[in-house]
């Protein structure tokens, strides 16, 4: 795909995603009203959905259709916005603005915040099991598909990762190994996750599943690399928050750990193995791979 | 029952649902070592898993299995437990003592505690999409309950309740319909769905689960009128916290509001009224109807 075909595939797909989010969750005036407020707030400031688009994208690799596959791609993003709602607060990031826009509990004030974030956790699994419930795919299936996104997000995935990032702040040092653990599980898991749960639901071959499953890794890692390296070179008004808030905060992070060079190699490089991944597969992985390049090309 | 038997069912029934948490949790070893020290910290600081225990008896009175049961039974443990944890938070209730012991966020920190509660929160669903996908209930049914335990958990249940008690905190004056929500949400969600699970998973005809639904619905009410009571009549050492501790946030709560004395009747009609919705089961109702009588009954 070229950069503008893709740029219509990321709105088109970003679209379905909001709309499907839009009809399952509560409106903003559903008592209580506030609660509903909060969580809306923070869905709707204009996330990316990449890890819903990476799901239906991996679903339609194996050939799986992309409606059957969207409430649960959706379900995926209220797991990264609550994750995000949690990890802006005082006591954890202790960040003001995201994508430009107030952090949640600067808007509504600590604790509507975090049960915001709870019930947004919440929500993805009961938006799961209510369209499994009466959907065409098999609830056995269903169920693995939960047990995927539950340990990707979980105390060994995504909490885990970001608890040691938090331990790890102001450290005098910490290894390569310790900051892969961070990386590939704060932001990794719930990305590998993502790609999984399309290729399983689009019916991948086992070792189909295994290559997605790698795809997934890497470009989860190469995300996160991009992360640090957006947050050295980025502008502020692409990314809709200040620059240089990990060196602020003494995050570890690939560029100061290897430099921002090295970094930004590693991340290409992580790429083009992802891509070589999906050899197997034919044009219907188009999309696939096209993304894992713009995973480390964006802006924002 | 009487007195001792119920005792001994309490402390069986209780024993069963810790040795399945015990082996579900990662071990306190398992890395990030914090975060399992932490949700463990929480969960095994003597709990009365009385909602597992209604879970569990709620499906014998229909005559489901006990064993095929306990899992999903614990689960509903693992969302209790991360409710107080976030609860006590000081950007919540700031509490320090619970049980006796100081609060998650005490001992752990605030950023540790928001994670443990995050990922106990997930763990629950995992449990439940795990045990569901290998074991012998319908993979439907285990949807079923999952959609059950998330709308009960979720915003429109106990987070909302939640959310409306903080809102209410301080207030001049909240009328009676208002603390029903609070009490039937923030606490009585949580208790109908433990109540229905056990009757869903146990098989209920539709007629008994309606009435499993009312039992669960006043039960849950009297817990929580009993629970005000008991914050003011209790004493300290049985329930390991200070007494007093509504009056002293401006809390809203039935003795506030109606009375000491009325507050006591109430729960207790409440309790007579759930007890009556068995009429039409057997002998194998008999736990659940003890139980009733505990929940208002108890020192702690």
């Amino acid at each position: 795909m070229d950069k503008e075909t893709l740029k219509g595939y990321l709105r088109e797909r970003q679209a379905e995603v909001d709309r499907l989010l839009q009809s399952y969750l509560p409106s903003a005036k559903c008592p209580p009203a506030l609660i509903h407020e909060a969580m809306r707030y923070s869905l709707f400031a204009g996330g990316k959905r990449l890890r819903p688009i990476l799901c239906l994208a991996a679903a339609e690799s194996v050939g799986g259709r992309r409606e059957t596959v969207l409430p649960y791609a959706a379900a995926i993003e209220l797991i990264h916005t609550y994750s995000l709602i949690h990890d802006d607060l005082p006591a954890m990031d202790n960040d003001d603005y995201r994508r430009g826009k107030l952090t949640n509990h600067k808007m509504f004030g600590e604790s509507t915040a975090i049960l915001a974030g709870d019930a947004l956790l919440t929500a993805a699994f009961t938006l799961i099991a209510e369209k499994g419930v009466t959907g065409s795919i098999s609830h056995k299936k269903i169920l693995s598909v939960m047990l995927e996104l539950g340990s990707a997000a979980g105390s060994t995935g995504m909490v885990g990762g970001q608890l040691v990032d938090i331990q790890s702040e102001g450290k005098k040092s910490i290894d390569l190994e310790q900051l892969h653990y961070i990386h590939t599980h704060k932001t990794g898991a719930l990305i590998r996750a993502s790609v999984r749960i399309g290729g399983l639901l689009g019916g991948a071959s086992p070792k189909k599943l295994s290559s997605l499953t790698r795809y997934g890794e890497k470009v989860g890692l190469a995300f996160q690399i991009a992360d640090d390296v957006l947050d050295i070179e980025g502008e502020e008004k692409d990314l809709g928050k200040s620059v240089g808030q990990d060196e602020a905060k003494e995050k570890w992070t690939y560029p100061r750990l290897i430099g921002l060079e090295r970094s930004k190699k590693e991340a290409q490089v992580l790429v083009e193995e992802a891509v070589a991944e999906l050899n197997g597969f034919g044009p219907e992985a188009k999309a696939l791979r096209s993304l894992a390049l713009y995973m480390v090309e964006r802006k924002k």
